[in-house]
């Protein structure tokens, strides 16, 4: 067989699989955002009906999931596999979300790159003629991960300049061998990026390193620049990480310019909604995919974009031992026609 | 193209990866088991010179993946890609552990069944002609999973008659597309199953079902029976997990007979080293088939197996509010022939 592989980190997909469907939800943050109206649904109700938000963070991810299984008129019983994942410890968020819908079940950790890797995963499954449909699943919920990763909610800790707001959203995208696009041409798998950061309220910093580093390998292995794309979005850097990627761009003489943006920066007015940095979270790239991006190519705003979630691959214990924040960025290209 | 799916849940490999090394390293309890030849590299330190136990687990991971490389006579930058997960919360051991390879990542989460599930994205992988050679890795260990499950340590906590214990091992297992076997031939999804128990010190009860769900999917999307095979290896199913697998095989007509083993029973003396139920963690399946299953196989003991690793998708958050334990199975068949 034809090697699907070009360069180091690329995969070209030899018959791009298409967005069958795509769905997001959010909650009372992202309801106040500048891209509320590109969610399916909003919740005022951080729990979701449920009691706790560990619970209601699995009820916002079966929501998202049914959304988008409505939208392409599909029973969970026609999915082949669903890729999901998230920022709770031993991803509780997918498992209890997907325990109910019986679809084969691959769990992922990406972190706040999982959207890219879920996405990644399904095209490769498809392309590679081992399953038809397949859905990509994340979520986040700004509850459960500062109680996690931070402070309990109630304790009304004081956040760093540099730090973000973890997004309480979740997005799903159905792909399916067949339909009318938007298509995955093609996929780049990022590295574990280390430069050192040891700061865990700037995480923009930490990951900026490996979105540059994986934006570099796909431009390099499809033999692409900057501006054969309308739009390049990396997901969840915020505003100084954002920043970072395109004084690195800037230095190497290949300038990313006004295509370039990054979901922390789309999902909230950071200045009205005194969001500091910008967004995070799983769920934050995940609703911005599956809501403001994958409408705008469907409606031809844009028709080639890159898709390039990044996740620090951090844990509390990790940082009080001492360590520094390993990144992590997962890209895809995403094209209203197959080439 | 042909479509490699079979069935609901199983996909056939057109042009079956081969195994082109393996590599098991264990710690203090792994060198007193009966499976203590089949290892690479046993550690009588727990903190594998590092100081702390989750530093330790990583460096472990390291060692795994280091001696499975030299296995191949491969550099790390000739891996396309490495599928890996572990235990910890974010799965630190497996981003601390591969930060320094370069090696294209994808990050899982499968709880126990990590091997199964690393395994089989990678055979699918290199099938759909994305990669020549992936690494499948993970690993557990005791000192990380009772702090971060259980209690410290030096607590010194008494233990459940159907406890199991947390392997301090990792397994790695690299995949080519050619190769002289055994050959990864089919690979069956699991769904998520949640039969409703709730006793966090009970995973092979909580996990059997999940076995048998997926073993039966196995069976039926292949058209094959337990006569077919040489050996059938649940993981971490532990004593108890293993006969209610069993029985629940006898009372469909289908008993498994002697054919049929777990990892979690292979890997210590139960009663010499007075493991209760058995061994259990993601490195217990992974260092039982990275030694001793695919060394058997090798050696013509055994020429087609199904390897079955189960994963318990709880955390201790899920248990405190109540949850119960869903439990995954994913299966591989390994065959010393391309059939």
């Amino acid at each position: 067989m034809k090697s699907k592989r070009i360069g180091k980190q690329t995969m070209t997909l030899s018959d791009p699989p298409s967005v069958l469907s795509f769905a997001a939800v959010g909650g009372r943050m992202e309801a106040r955002g500048p891209l509320k109206d590109y969610f399916d649904e909003l919740s005022e109700d951080h729990f979701w009906g449920e009691k706790t938000w560990e619970k209601g963070e699995s009820t916002m991810q079966k929501h998202a999931l049914s959304r988008a299984l409505e939208k392409a008129n599909l029973q969970p019983r026609e999915l082949d596999a669903v890729f999901a994942g998230d920022l709770l410890n031993q991803c509780i968020g997918s498992a209890f979300s997907l325990r109910e819908f019986g679809i084969p079940f691959y769990g992922l950790y990406g972190a706040c790159s999982t959207m890219g890797e879920s996405l990644s995963l399904a095209a490769l499954l498809i392309d590679g003629g081992f399953a038809s449909r397949v859905a990509a699943l994340t979520s986040s919920h700004f509850c459960t991960a500062e109680r996690q990763y931070r402070m309990p909610v109630p304790y009304g800790s004081q956040r760093t300049p540099t730090a973000q707001w973890t997004a309480t959203a979740s997005g799903c995208c159905i792909l399916a061998a067949e339909g009318g696009g938007p298509y995955v041409t093609h996929v780049t798998t990022g590295k574990i990026v280390d430069k050192g950061v040891t700061d865990s309220n700037n995480m923009g910093a930490a990951m900026a390193p490996s979105a540059y580093d994986t934006l570099c390998a796909l431009f390099r292995d499809t033999q692409t620049k900057p501006e054969d794309y309308d739009l390049i979005v990396t997901g969840d850097l915020g505003k100084l990480g954002h920043d970072i990627v395109e004084d690195f761009f800037t230095r190497d003489g290949m300038p990313l310019g006004e295509r370039y943006t990054d979901c922390g920066l789309l999902l909230y007015d950071l200045k009205q909604q005194d969001m500091h940095c910008g967004a995070s979270g799983c769920g934050c790239s995940a609703s911005v995919l599956n809501g403001y991006l994958l409408r705008g190519m469907r409606e031809g705003k844009w028709n080639r974009i890159i898709f390039a979630p990044t996740g620090a691959l951090l844990s509390p214990t990790s940082s009080f031992q001492g360590e520094s924040v390993p990144g992590i960025c997962h890209a895809v290209i995403l094209s209203n026609t197959k080439e």
